[in-house]
C-alpha cells in the first residue's frame, strides 16, 4: 500500500515504480488548493481564450505555486455538471500564507490588470485539507 | 528548470529533492480532474459531515482513481469566492475512460446511495488539460 502524507514537493508523493500493483489511489494532503474557473465574454473567441491561457502561463511564475494545471471542460454532461466554464486555473500551494501571498504578488496584479477584460465571470473554490 | 510533463503516476512528477532552488512551478499535465463540491442538508452536523466523508474515503478504493484529495472550505474571503460548500472531493484519473469507468464502478454506486441523503447540492466541474 502506498503512504499518502505531505512532502517537500508540493504535498505529491510520485508512486514508487517498483510498485507493479495499484492498490490504492494516493491521498493527497497538506496542500492549499485555489481552483478557479473563467467565463470569457467571448466565450467563442479563440483570440481571447488563448490570450487568457497565455496570462496564465505568465502567471505561473510567482514563485509560491508549487503546481498547477491549465484545464478546459471536459467532454462530459450531467445535470450535476457545470460545462459552461472556459478555463480552469488549479493551484496547489503549500500553505494558506503562499496563497495570501500570491493574492498580491505583482506578476498576479500584472495579469489581472492585463486579462481582466477578458472575462466576464469568475468562480474560485479555496480548499484545505479536511 | 523542473521539466513538466505526463507520467505514470497519475500526471504527477516528484520536484527532485536535489534541485535546492525552486525556479519554476511545476504544470500538472496529463490528467482528468473531477472535481466535486457538496452541500450538506445540515451543514452544521459533525456527524452527517464526518459520514460524508467517511463514505468518500470508502469510496476512494475505485481502481482507476489515482489520486484524491478531500477537503473544506480554506479561511480565505473574497466576492469571487464560494466557501459555503461543506466537503471538496479532487479526483485526478489518468484520462476520461478512466472516470467514465468510476461513475459505473459498484463502489461509486454504493457511496451514491449510502450517502445521497446527506447532500442537498453536488456541483461537479470535469476539466481535461488545455
Amino acid at each position: 500500500m502506498l503512504k499518502p502524507g505531505p512532502t517537500a514537493s508540493g504535498g505529491f508523493k510520485r508512486i514508487n515504480k517498483t510498485d507493479k500493483i495499484k492498490k490504492m489511489a494516493e491521498e493527497i494532503k497538506g496542500i492549499f488548493i485555489h481552483h478557479v474557473y473563467f467565463w470569457l465574454v467571448e466565450p467563442g473567441n479563440a483570440d481571447n481564450k488563448k490570450a487568457l491561457i497565455d496570462g496564465l502561463k505568465k502567471l505561473s511564475a510567482v514563485k509560491t505555486i508549487q503546481r498547477f494545471h491549465i484545464g478546459v471542460p471536459a467532454n462530459t454532461s450531467r445535470e450535476v455538471i457545470d460545462s459552461t466554464y472556459s478555463v480552469s486555473w488549479i493551484l496547489i500551494f503549500n500553505n494558506p500564507a503562499d496563497q495570501d501571498s500570491y493574492q498580491v504578488d505583482p506578476i498576479h496584479l500584472r495579469f489581472v490588470e492585463e486579462c481582466k477584460h477578458l472575462w466576464s465571470r469568475v468562480q474560485v473554490y479555496d480548499t484545505i485539507d479536511v
